[in-house]
């Protein structure tokens, strides 16, 4: 079997090489020439045997709008494409549209695994027609992890594998997934601070690696945490600024749409876009309102100045 | 008709000024010498004829503590205390079951008006007995604000005056009115900062300005607003820093001690703890849990310093 | 001087009556007999002498779109249509767009008011040039409240009118104002929840009552709060159903793209979306992890029915 | 070794039976006939040879309370009393206050396992003296889960034990655990709901499940709600009402109390909160807000009643 690879930054040249040791072959193409297989979209196609699966590994937004546009009038009926990157699922219905009256599948994966993944394994959440899905199969059973058994020894059916519904439901299921995400690091992050803000608790990285084992609590991100802490036990060399990539925005704007409550996930989203604030004007409205109303004391700026540390 | 009124700082004062006004004459003690008109407790209580109306107004917690106990100890049966700080309701029970015994009654008044009470009244809430309050109530009438009418000419019954219930209502309902303010603050707030954040909106202290008159939105808050834009338009003069004054804080534990959802006030609280910090533990857990799983970038301490405006 | 009003609903027919009263001619159009004056645009066109003004106040979306599509085709160069409906501000553009290359004016004008604009006047925020606003301000100017005073006896300029920007200004501040609005409300239902939940305060509606007055937190809505509690005084008449119209949705959508933290106002959105579901399916899924690790009670549904009063 | 153990319920029994494979004898005492070896406290210290080690695994509150008294009045100096259960952090300060004149050592230690500890192991946060603790160590070894490796096969130092600070670190170090418990289910019931809202995904369990290997969310919560879907897929027979064990409460006291921003461990707190009500109280304000200022449909009780489903 073969596969196209669109896209061989960190992300995509480490999925070509799992993709590679589970026996498939595949020719990648990028757009700077340092590791790619073949040259252009054309020798790329004219590389892979019909049908062919091509996977589009490249930013979300117009770089994968682009490449898929390109790839459609390049593909034949009966290919199919894939596309594993970050994309707002209403790209992929569009996406669809195009391709659809060209015979030529699409699919969308969310993709969950970061430079875990190679040696992992892809978590993978797809979403297409049953046709491509059944077509690139080999490809997702070669990048997802192996099935994994719980604590009580079962097996888990479907970990690590979702055919999540048709065009978009793929990456619907990854944006949720990062709302998630989103949460479960906050959550993580004010237990944190409430530990590191009390004396009396005199070990807040041990506290943390405690949890790693038999709490409820337990978790991957935990553990991520604790190496954090075991790198850095008070956090100093960090500053408390966190980007937020899209799917959290997403995620909130379809709960918006869909009357869905989710204050948690809200939460953390606001608690980013405050984390990456210089100052906020909607405290400075508050301030200024406190100072309206008197007796309360507001800093002026050049007092706040003053007061930091030099 | 007398009144002993102990803590002359701006609010003390101001109220035996408005208290004097309406013919109730008014003997000021504070610890300070400058404006009292007697040196001491003792003397204070000397002044006054019996059955005594003493006011105290001085900053909550052990000092309000100490003064209370101080005149349970000079006080005579009949007499009557009336707490008009920011004090805890639980203090209140203290104080009521500390005087109950000695014959003294005691009324917990929550005051309202800040610096405008002067002229335009205090708004009070106050607790305590039927008995204590109708021995009190001149002393009300004099600091509470005209009735007032409505947009559509009717007298609102009970503005600006209300006997919450018994000892801790009048502080209890005080504390809640101050967690509403928080959250009405936050909501102008978040308004301000959204029309602030988008070129469409060319002119951002008009917009304020205009939902002061024939909207859903008017209050004397946001009049306060339309002030302050007056006087710095972006308001640049200020920092995004605010203080909170306790009731806050403990409107949201009553809350929780009640099994109360209070998402918008609990929010307002927050923003005001995040406000006063110089970075952010749980985003510093955040970012950190960010790096570890890895592709995304993390500001080092480094960095963000170096980023900063000189 | 002459207006064209489309739309004679209750919010339309307050209007044309407010006009008129300030001594402009208006004729009316709606889709149903009833109260028009014409029985068809092309007849409402027919009856103004131009350069004429229109103002469109129907139902949001399609059917604002519908009729602005229809004005276009039948207005001239140098006519203006006003779109006065809760439409949002994306709309705008779009209209200002179709109907800029036929020369026909737009301009977007948030109003507030409700049912009490008739008599107190309506807030207007408009957008668009200052060519076209300058043409409709003797409208404007009739539909505006007359000019408050605060507290202090001074003028408030710009109160209840203000020319915002460019097209869709006139929406967004609308929207922004909604915004406002639901965690306003959120504030005062918050509060009024604790104080009803502690025996302490023996006198709700009375607490309520009392900060319509020389407090902090004093406004149009807590006025009307207290009607609503002298009608209902524990509001036992009423379920907490409550609705959205589209503006506090559209307001934190913006928030998000603009990545303005935004907890109070989405906090109250989401309180809305929660008290109109039968059953909150986050809450399930909450409740059956505590099942799963066991040792708490879940109450199945059956058992749930079981304990709701009959 | 010895360890005397007071309170023989599902977690008591379950972490004796431990206790007993690591072989240490175990002595039992419940107020309950059934499953005791011993018939009274008196018996237990008896059966004990100093320095005894005896383990409180009682419901916290005053059953706790009383027995550490109890227990104060009969042991020994150099005899250690460890608190299990899931006391407030404040009542171990009390214990360790009463019991050091007398020479008798305090360990509180957060216990989290739940019915899966007897196989897994019980996570252990203790609070004390070093000493105390120290002589407690065999217990704890016996009770927590072996030494874990993380995915890379590296031990992972300190996972299930930690020995966080002095009195009351331990409690307090699960109380956090249980704060961050509240918000990471939150965070998975709002993704399952947003999940469950659209028609876009076609198998929500299967997402679910999906997620549970090579993403960034997995954990053990997630693999519960994995079990919880398998056997309920659209969560039918559960309904949305959560319990509050005390501690979700203490963690954002704690937060106020130490000025911690804590938005989205208090959002899961009032989601719990508001699962449990009827009607919401905020609601019927907001409700009756927007009947006041008209326009907007207000469903009553009686309207309401009659659109549930029979």
């Amino acid at each position: 079997m073969q596969l196209g690879l669109v896209g061989l930054g960190k992300m995509g040249a480490n999925m070509a090489e799992r993709v590679r040791r589970a026996g498939i072959e595949v020719v990648g193409y990028d757009r700077s020439p340092g590791k790619r297989d073949v040259d252009s979209l054309e020798a790329l196609i004219a590389a892979l045997e019909g049908p062919r699966i091509v996977w589009v590994m490249v930013p979300s937004g117009e770089p994968t709008r682009a490449t898929v546009r390109e790839l459609g009038d390049l593909l034949s009926p009966g290919d199919v494409i894939i596309d594993g990157g970050n994309s707002k699922f209403t790209d992929d219905k569009m996406h669809a549209e195009l391709l659809g009256p060209k015979g030529i599948g699409y699919i969308d994966a969310g993709v969950s695994g970061g430079v875990w993944g190679l040696e992992n394994g892809y978590a993978l959440m797809v979403g297409g027609s049953a046709e491509d899905v059944a077509k690139a199969q080999p490809v997702f059973d070669a990048l997802k992890p192996p099935t994994p058994h719980d604590e009580s020894g079962d097996a888990i059916p479907g970990a690590g594998f979702v055919h999540a519904g048709p065009c978009g439901a793929g990456h619907f299921a990854k944006m949720v997934h990062n709302g998630i995400e989103y949460a479960m690091m906050q959550a993580y992050g004010e237990g944190y601070e409430l530990l590191a803000a009390v004396d009396l608790i005199e070990d807040v990285p041990g506290v943390v690696a405690s949890w790693t084992q038999g709490t409820v609590i337990r978790s991957w991100l935990l553990d991520l945490l604790v190496r954090a802490l075991q790198e850095d036990p008070a956090l100093e060399k960090i500053t408390g600024y966190a980007e937020d990539s899209g799917e959290g925005r997403w995620t909130v704007e379809q709960a918006i749409e869909h009357a869905v409550p989710m204050p948690a996930i809200s939460a953390s989203l606001f608690a980013r876009f405050a984390s990456r604030q210089e100052d906020s004007p909607t405290m400075k409205a508050v301030a200024a309102l406190r100072n309206q109303f008197g007796g309360h004391a507001v800093q002026a700026v050049q007092q706040q100045e003053a007061e930091k540390p030099a």
